[in-house]
């Protein structure tokens, strides 16, 4: 791994037709629950969405979630308050974010290209998402992730910002 | 950049005293400010501490830290509330965990070892790092990196677990 490879995965939101395979979902999975988590409690949870009546009903939830519809596969990336640190959302958040953060990593590792799409802290959208899905009380939809070949090539980069960095204090 | 990279990041907690020069943490900073954020907000930030004074202070606060009395450097990553999306902890929380796991995966790409340090919500450790460090009352100190030239090497591995993958349905 170089860095350059950090830089190199961007937002993808334009896909072939061509479907995401197992194994490649399979990596992907393996790398998100490689990340680390607050005390190992391990909160996150994925949902898996392949059909297209799935797909469209995510989409009806997420304003900013449209080409779903037209993308092989989604992943709604959840947490489980029953299970994380201290029961602790800050924890469960923390936890979820550094595990898709691996995903998107691992897809771009395998050629794919993916999207993150926000769901909570929005209340329309959590509700929506958990109703279409049957998750329960207990688990919050953090965001989902839209992915496939991409049929779009942005350029590697970074937003580094020097502004944004402090030596010694504030 | 391979999948297998993302399972050998390991957390990293004993280090030489082969310091960190400037370029590694400039990647390892670049990295960190391409992970994706809500709306391209970017609410980010990073407190570089290097002397022993400024690692001991922060070990003070920090009772799962104490590896940063003996680190060549550590960085407390914030979160700038006025920056963030709509004003939301949680887009802040994701965005700063998105940008902490690239940059744990661009200290591991360089052959550096790093450690996550949880500071919020423990409102102690949040209380205590934003006094040391005069952080202003709009930013949250999320949690801290010690890093360095590792001097443990665990093996790569996945905390994967078939339960956590549900499809079509919760």
């Amino acid at each position: 791994m170089n860095v350059a490879d950090l830089l190199a995965r961007r937002s993808i939101r334009k896909y072939t037709d061509e479907p995401i395979r197992a194994d490649q979902l399979q990596a992907a999975l393996e790398a998100a629950m490689a990340a680390p988590s607050a005390m190992h409690c391990d909160p996150w949870r994925f949902i898996v969405i392949e059909s297209q009546a799935d797909r469209d009903r995510l989409a009806d939830a997420l304003p900013f979630g449209q080409m779903l519809r037209h993308a092989p596969m989604g992943i709604i990336v959840c947490g489980d308050l029953n299970v994380a640190h201290r029961n602790q959302l800050s924890y469960l958040l923390q936890d979820v974010s550094a595990a898709i953060q691996n995903l998107l990593l691992a897809l771009h590792a395998q050629g794919l290209g993916a999207v993150w799409l926000g769901i909570h802290p929005n209340d329309d959208r959590v509700a929506a998402v958990k109703a279409s899905f049957d998750i329960p009380d207990h688990v919050i939809p953090v965001s989902a992730i839209a992915l496939g070949h991409p049929a779009e090539h942005p350029e590697a980069r970074t937003r580094f910002n020097a502004n944004h960095v402090h030596y010694g204090k504030w």
